[in-house]
């Protein structure tokens, strides 16, 4: 029986204009990476489940897609676990391997198996899909696409100035102006906390501090006075809220607030000496952002987060940060690691939304070919060879249909240029060759024919 | 506990090595696709089983990865189909999705469902993943890459011999010489079928013929003989597979012993006509081969099949025809399809073998910079920075370590050009460019410093 098609929720069919559009963002990114030394690695779209879980927290766990396992194998349910609503036991019980759900922690995995093979340091990029089971939304999917840049094995403030300017570049390429990179370092969160009186409460403080744009500084007090924060701790994090100037300024300030602090002030340093190779290129729009807290289970030194433009509504765009310990999940220590990550999809979605797509790209065929049937082509086809030799994109209408209907194709495809090819031009030796932009048409004799015409 | 880090069986890490080869042929592959007017799409690695479920026969069913449902959802297992062994079933209560098994099943759910966004005739390629549980061996992965043209709402036989063409001009592009482009029809299969006095038992009958190449004429016959074809039968059947000469001189020898089977006379005069648009172009290694029978229960018409040289023992690299009923099966009818998919694994395995990979793919990186420390580091910057703008990849090396090491690190990289700033290089204000290939230092002032030196 016929059944109605339709694809899994939080999943998307891709038409050519939107391949064309993708294409064009992860081509412009891909370039960027490769001016900066990443070279590319691919991983497998499966993991084993022994490799990812437990490597995201619990709702990385919960959000995982697991594969079941094949054939005979699923006989060894564990029943028992299922009765008991031990799900994760079941599951495991049934299933060996689980999709991608980042690209980074798959990259550690890498990094451990392959460490005989690979120079060091090794900057890698990566740009493929990951899965996530989370519930569908704008900007949210359930098979994404990520583009990582990562180098591991060196620590060095130009490899995170080199960050920062390869956001700038990619960002600049796409003419994607407005975006902001936010900066800030997690040891500069955990001098606030123990400056606050609370040095194992960095989690509830940066949960909260992370909230400052949604909910104002009132807001952020309120919720540090209910977790526990006593009226001194308010006090002293109030200037620290009102920094103001540019991101030197701010450091000054925070310096001269935080001076019995040594984790902050080490932090402070720290980004000071990015940015004295960062600021000579001018990147535009680098913040210092006390408040970005993300990935603090994960990221130990400068932190890294990109926001669209204030106009677009649509969470990051780009993420990334210093992680010192991910590939001991795998056996390897004292292996820095250091990336960034940009989502292909918001991006897309961003630039969508700004019509920052160049107008080439609704162009996928150079020419289309109409003809009045067997004969003709016969003769055409050489003429077609060889401009497909010279790199010229031609759709031949494959049926001797009616001119008009063929015509009415031709126009369809957006194509800049027709050749014809009928009862006068076969007797007169003759290409008809119509500019769809202008609507002029020429006649080239078959002798002379050259594809270059269609690239002018 | 750290683990020692490995891959689930028959999925592969791809290194940036095989990373460059892999997008040469893909490359290569894509950029004769968009010559022949073929557009670009992407579908979701997950289809809902319902649409892939029966699509493949038996076989396909069995080796397909299901995808388990997420979170409570697996509470709904079938216990009772467990318990019965009736294992389809008990996998369906748990997992409504699975992973692509090919391109052409979800091309086909693609159309039907964007059926009102499409000009037809269209034409389509995709180049994407496909999962298959299968026994892994040379050749043989568990995650493998298809590359696939399709053209659907169109029957003509120049669309035919485009895609003999296609087939060529990629292997002429890819160097690869001597691939055969073996051609058959699914009606001349008939026709002998009928001619043979077995019209039902088509199946066994090309089943057995597909081995002539293993067990000789012998063979066939003995293994024909077994499934009940008569002496009558294999005497008629001698003279067809004693074939020779030109493809048109065997289809002739053909059409004169079957001369009384009308389908077998269509699929010859269809041949014919395919071929009157392929001769013209002299595409070398085309052969007509009456035991080429693939995917019976699948393809309509023309047949297509592409095995390496034969210096290389591999399975066919390349594969397609016609397909008329595909996208009924989600509803809609008189759809006519014709594809071609090349199997990108084998090929780079071929390529790999035969050595005709560019020696260019070895060089990921333009230039290594080396340098004494940070001071250097920011006279540097703006240069290069100068050098990444005009599209040339720098790895820069990241920290002050001994000159030697810097150096070590920079003939591992197989790079071209290393640049060098110390302190005599600051004090005159100048550069080192060391030409890697030649041997030679060249010194050059910052202020005249400009990228393409690199690109010479």
């Amino acid at each position: 029986m016929a059944q109605k098609p339709s694809i899994p929720k939080g999943t998307r069919d891709f038409l050519p204009a939107d391949v064309a559009r993708r294409s064009y963002v992860i081509n412009t990114i891909k370039t960027h990476f490769e001016r900066y030394g990443f070279l590319p690695i691919e991983t497998p779209s499966m993991e084993k489940s022994a490799s990812l879980l437990g490597k995201y927290g619990e709702e990385g766990d919960r959000l995982m897609f697991h594969v079941l396992n094949s054939g005979e194998k699923v006989k060894k349910a564990d029943l028992a676990a299922l009765a008991d609503n031990k799900l994760g036991r079941f599951t495991q019980s049934i299933s060996e391997k689980a999709l991608r759900y980042d690209l980074t922690v798959p990259f550690a995995r890498f990094v451990v198996q392959h460490q005989n093979e690979l120079t060091f340091p090794f900057k890698r990029y990566q740009v493929q899909s990951v899965w996530r089971a989370d519930r569908p939304q704008r900007g949210r999917f359930q098979e994404f696409t990520q583009c990582d840049a990562d180098v591991v094995g060196a620590v060095s403030p130009v490899l995170e100035a080199e960050c920062i300017q390869l956001f700038d570049a990619v960002f600049h390429s796409l003419h994607l102006k407005d975006a902001t990179i936010r900066i800030n370092h997690r040891s500069i969160l955990s001098g606030i906390a123990t400056y606050l009186g609370a040095p194992d409460r960095i989690i509830d403080f940066t949960v909260a501090l992370d909230k400052l744009d949604k909910i104002g500084a009132a807001g952020v007090f309120d919720e540090l006075k209910h977790k526990g924060f006593d009226e001194d701790a308010l006090t002293k994090l109030s200037p620290l809220l009102a920094l103001s100037g540019s991101i030197n300024e701010q450091l000054d300030s925070l310096e001269s607030l935080l001076t019995n602090q040594p984790l902050a002030i080490e932090g402070i340093s720290h980004l000071r000496d990015v940015l004295q190779f960062v600021s000579p290129l001018h990147v535009s729009n680098l913040a210092f952002d006390l408040t970005l807290a993300r990935g603090l289970n994960y990221y130990t030194g400068i932190i890294f987060e990109v926001a669209p433009p204030k106009t677009v509504s649509m969470g990051s765009i780009g993420a990334g940060g210093r992680y010192d310990d991910l590939t001991a999940l795998f056996g390897l220590k004292d292996m820095h690691g250091l990336g960034i990550s940009f989502g292909l999809d918001r991006l897309c979605m961003v630039l969508e939304e700004l019509d920052l797509y160049p107008n080439t790209l609704q162009q996928s065929v150079d020419v289309v070919v109409l003809h009045l049937g067997d004969t003709y082509m016969q003769d055409l086809i050489p003429h077609i060879s060889k401009c497909r030799a010279a790199g010229i994109r031609v759709l031949t209408y494959p049926t001797s249909h009616k001119l008009k209907k063929q015509m009415q194709f031709a126009n369809q495809s957006n194509v800049p240029w027709v050749l014809f090819f009928g009862e006068e031009e076969q007797k007169e030796g003759i290409l008809s060759v119509k500019n769809m932009v202008s609507g002029t048409t020429e006649k080239i004799e078959l002798d002379t024919f050259d594809p270059s015409i269609f690239t002018t």
